[in-house]
């Protein structure tokens, strides 16, 4: 038996690591694991000695005195390969290896160029970035997931710089946050030689196969390969989809449960006899202590006891969880469940929604690790018991089993851009009832990658006046990340509309007044860009407007775009040209988002968290929407009543509005003024944190159309290339 | 620059190999790619100048230089490696390394074990198969796609023999063919050294979290991580979900789309004019030739075509395509849809099943490849249309959107046993409606991977008169494959079940009948074994009886039920100890299963697929079950003949009975006599290519119980590590 570990040491940024070697160490098979601070053990991946240090032995005792041999041989690459990694510790500008593009011109279909391109191996872009062999999963050739462990590792190093893409009021075809997203990370890391990150929320694959298609950007700004992005990536929505459904299935079976079943009954149910022996699980011991119950053993519990253990006594009228399915389902928006006998007739209306609408979605966009996710999915409330109590995930003893099949979903994924540039896809919880950004841990991850001189610009959905809000408000706040710049995407188009032009509308054809020259109009919509500014200065946050260039806006209309921004306090303001250029067409914008992040910010939230729900509301309708004031409705109001005496009444607010105007009435473009903003009603994602009011109705579930994309997509079962995707 | 590529050429068995060595080939960097029988290309996956092979330049010129230099150095690895990779072309037997056991008495919990056992990395297991660098897809450190590619490479290589393990009517318990499955391949392969597969099913998420546990097999007989085979293992049932429930959507949405417009609306809409241009998309090409439509040109339809062309007129009351969760969620089970005043009041009775009864999981298990899965998902029936003709999932458009969502589900997911051997979990076919069997494709792949001397071993769902059966006359006929032996797995308890011992309820306690010694009820009991085995030879394929071993069991029953087994015609009939010990409580099964594998088996269809489908019901009834005759309700009839009508009448049979009985009452142990097989109703699964008749009715969603299993499960946030899972 050869005798392994061996031990040396290494002066790492004055701290000692004790090194085990275990196993035959070819540099190329060196992995590294972190145990804590200060200590590493270095083995070697695909080797069995690694194995033995575990304790174990061979099934071919021959291969030992070979392997034993290597060691001794090997000693030396182990020490080169040692001091590789105690670089890679250190703050580094990537030598990372950029993929050329040749754009074509006109520009193809996004699946065309993004197939054309071949993507690097994920591991080989991950070791570019620093990250080290055990700190990613594999997921085929081009999606890796990144371990937490890495923030530990990386404590020490201080953060990049922080960028939030937001957009101006909308038209409803977008304005192209997600390519300007892309195409400015491909300018910085590939053009200037910046490391940059892009995190990006993980796209519903309903709307993939119903009207709105993907969103990994597009043209020769994208996340590729795009089908693997806007498909079922590494599974993070499906897990949600699988927690988020079982809690609704343990709410109802719950209630059938109670219905049918007397104290007795439940409580031998519940705490039943195993081999002789009756105990209560780790959860229901939590519950018991909840009710002031501190007793162990259940053979001692009172009558009253066992009742206030064995019911939950959910008031099926409150149930707010929902179930959920990754489909535009329209049929499921309105239903009635439990019409099978087996379920005896407690029949309720329930309803789906897309699966990104759930409150597992938002949790996981603004969690900060594992801890913080299970108790988060604990305290998630989903209904109120008979006395008005909320009843949470915790009550019904399904914490557990919801991290557990959410223990993967909270890595973030690896994918490049089509320049072969580092993104993180993470979370997409639905900016309609959500915050509607990419998570936490993602940003905070790459914000350890890049370095600090480095950038990580992230994405915030819809217009500055509801994504940006919950990003500084709602996300920063979670995370306590403080953001330099904010990059706030406007279009020739947009702006048009916002002057008085005609309306949008998805699938019909543009009108002339969009594709001929028309400043007039441009110069009258400005009124929205120079709102949008005034949102983000109102955080002390420099703004850098990009004009994202489309082929039918004239040189004047886009000089006059950037020079109206400037005048209206913009930082900067540039026309970016990445849809049809790449990186190479977002240079200019690299460079002026550098420059405003040199400036100090000095961001500050909104509001403060102690204030009473209802005026946090009516600032954030007054201040960002320029809403003379609110109005709740009777529901609304007591649901802010309830939800205070609940003790929920210091968490921050997400708005449930349009964001087709600054008001809540889409056809009002511009800058509306003199509106009285309606609250129809209130709600609560309690493990989110967040309270949102809803203005107007806000749908929760998208449907088909007569002919949905999926028409045009299809695979050759020959080359397995997808097409039709866009 | 460096001129790349460079030709050499081998002489590999008796073909010439044309070489094209591209980018600096360091060994254990090289991966090789089949291109077609004859050549293939060589090239290092993580180097620069196979990008510059696709036609692309490195934005880091200094590298050419070092790698021109790499090049002409390591052109003599490059050789050796190539002369491996000729070698890994030959069958070999593996030179695998097996992970040591040492079993603890009394055995833990499944999931200690599993934790207990750290897994080889999964590249160094595919490795010692035989797979090539670029045949799988890694996920994560222990799961791996394999590439159909491979069936291609092999193709001229023998295939190994084929095992089938399947049971005695069981105990509601279960009897434990995934033990005797796991455990008879580790002993094979890291006890007798033989070449040896696993192949097994996927098991559905729902019931982890509801009554039954995981499905990894059990003490020490396992697949490790047992979690990650218990819960999202790569996605593949998140994939059948998200299809299946696509197409539900498309069908309602379809229907209402047809009742709210005009045939001019829907055409306009279906075949809309893009940027001036107005095209049929393949699909719909494809759906005017069915109509006998021979047009390419939009504007040259006539009325009546174009509203043969938009309407499919779905009869709604015919829909047979139902919604899936993977979720025990008894409150689907029968549910009203279409309630929201969006859907205009086209309400309708629907229901959701467990996902794994999807027709889509059925077609997985039985397709030989990606275009013959688009073919069936094409051909999946849905409903019919008010003229009484089948509608289809491609006159709605939608196969090449399922095709893409089930592009990688189709490749079979590598894992390993607790001694390190490799199996397949690849589909999972709902056995009550389906034909609960894993893939062929698996099974295809495993049977080349093991080469000519090897074993594959497989199972079957259910009681062999099911389970079996449909193994048989469904999936080798519809793979070709020709099994070797069935091994056939009872237990002194089922035994003693059958032979009129008290009933057997999950969650109650055994009674002593089953405790204690008892050679009379055993000597009953063998009645059913008998004829199970009987059912076997009708197929004319050797049986080897596996007789699971409790502690509770008697030497005395042990030695009875062998020797009973032996007069009964099995070839062989040994105890095994696997779930106690591992593969070596297996090795005397393993020999006894190596020997039966040398006859000839003379195997045979039970049916000929051109009878009438009655015919084939009468035949399977009376044959394998003991059945008098059958009786079919009317509505079963009026099925038959609408089926034999729309030209099915030809596809085999798979019958939907209870397993707890041979006969269609479960409480009708042993061998009942004498009755007549109700036949309630006939549904078909014209996808998957099977015709099933139901024997009363089948649950096709579990439910959750007053205290689920998830109140056990729990995830440790400081080690990751998973609780209570079993």
């Amino acid at each position: 038996e050869t005798k392994i570990p061996q031990w040396r040491s290494y002066n790492f940024q004055s701290r000692i690591l004790n090194v085990v070697v275990a196993g035959s160490p070819k540099p190329e098979d060196v992995s590294v694991n972190w145990i804590k601070p200060g200590t590493v053990v270095v083995n070697c991946c695909r080797d069995f000695h690694s194995e033995k240090y575990h304790g174990q032995q061979s099934s071919h005792p021959v291969e030992h005195d070979v392997c034993s041999l290597a060691i001794a041989m090997r000693m030396q690459n182990m020490v080169k390969s040692l001091e590789r990694w105690i670089q890679s510790q250190q703050y580094r500008k990537w030598d990372i290896r950029c993929l050329k593009l040749q754009p074509r011109s006109p520009v193809p279909s996004d699946i065309e160029i993004s197939r054309a391109q071949s993507p690097k191996a994920v591991d080989v872009l991950a070791k570019e970035i620093g990250l080290l062999t055990d700190e990613i999963e594999i997921y085929g050739q081009t999606k890796a997931k990144v371990r937490l462990s890495l923030l530990e590792r990386l404590k020490d190093q201080p953060d990049g710089k922080y960028v939030l893409v937001a957009g101006i009021t909308p038209t409803p075809l977008g304005e192209g946050k997600s390519t300007v997203t892309i195409g400015l990370v491909q300018a910085l890391t590939a053009h200037l030689n910046i490391n940059s990150f892009a995190c990006l929320r993980q796209p519903s694959q309903g709307p993939t196969f119903g009207v709105k298609g993907g969103a990994a950007g597009g043209g020769y700004a994208q996340v590729i390969p795009m089908e693997e992005f806007n498909l079922h990536l590494t599974g993070d929505i499906h897990a949600i989809t699988a927690a988020n459904n079982l809690l609704a299935a343990a709410i109802d079976a719950r209630i059938l449960h109670e219905n049918t079943q007397s104290d007795k009954a439940l409580y031998n149910r519940l705490v039943p006899v195993v081999n002789g022996v009756r105990g209560f699980s780790t959860i229901q011991l939590a519950r018991l202590r909840r009710l002031g119950i501190n007793k162990t053993d259940p053979s001692t519990l009172t009558e009253e006891e066992i009742s206030k253990f064995v019911r939950l006594d959910i008031d099926p009228s409150t149930i707010t969880w929902q179930r959920v399915v990754d489909t535009n389902d329209r049929f499921l928006r309105k239903i009635t469940i439990g019409q099978a006998n087996t379920e005896k007739g407690f029949v309720r209306q329930a309803q789906f929604d897309i699966a990104v609408a759930s409150e597992i979605m938002a949790i996981l966009a603004l969690t900060s690790g594992l801890a913080d996710m299970k108790e988060r999915l604990g305290k998630m409330v989903v209904a109120n018991d008979k006395k008005g109590q909320p009843v949470t995930a915790e009550d019904l003893g399904v914490t557990g089993a919801l991290a557990v099949l959410m223990k993967d979903a909270i890595k973030p994924t690896l994918m490049q851009t089509l320049e072969g540039t580092p993104v993180f896809v993470h979370a997409g919880p639905f900016a309609n009832i959500a915050h509607g950004n990419s998570s936490v841990l993602a940003d905070k991850i790459a914000l350890k990658l890049v370095g600090e001189k480095g950038f990580v610009v992230t994405e915030a959905g819809f217009g500055a006046d509801i994504g940006m809000e919950k990003f500084f408000n709602i996300k920063c706040r979670s995370s306590g990340l403080v953001p330099s710049v904010v990059v706030l995407v406007a279009t020739v188009r947009a702006l048009k509309m916002h002057g008085g032009g005609p309306n949008v509308t998805a699938g019909a054809p543009l009108k002339k007044e969009y594709t001929e020259e028309n400043l007039q109009l441009v110069a009258d919509g400005c009124c929205n860009l120079q709102k949008q500014i005034q949102i983000a200065q109102l955080f002390g946050v420099p703004v850098v407007v990009a004009l994202n260039v489309f082929k039918t806006d004239s040189p004047a209309e886009v000089d006059l775009v950037c020079e109206i921004a400037k005048r209206s306090g913009a930082f900067d303001a540039v026309p970016c040209n990445h849809w049809s250029a790449g990186g190479r067409g977002a240079v200019k914008l690299a460079q002026a988002v550098e420059k405003a992040a040199s400036q100090k910010s000095s961001f500050k939230y909104l509001y403060n968290l102690e204030l009473p729900i209802v005026e946090k509301i009516r600032i954030i309708a007054q201040k960002v929407y320029g809403a003379q004031d609110i109005e709740l409705s009777p529901a609304a109001q007591s649901q802010v009543d309830r939800y205070s005496r609940q003790g929920f009444g210091n968490l921050p607010i997400c708005m449930a509005k349009t964001h087709l105007s600054l008001s809540h009435q889409p056809e009002r473009k511009g800058v509306p003024t003199g509106f009285i903003l309606p609250i129809s009603d209130v709600r609560a994602s309690i493990g989110a944190g967040f309270i949102y009011p809803l203005v107007g109705t806000m749908s929760t579930m998208p449907g088909l159309p007569t002919r949905p994309c999926f028409y045009d997509i299809d695979l050759d079962p020959a080359t397995e290339q997808v097409k039709g995707l866009f």
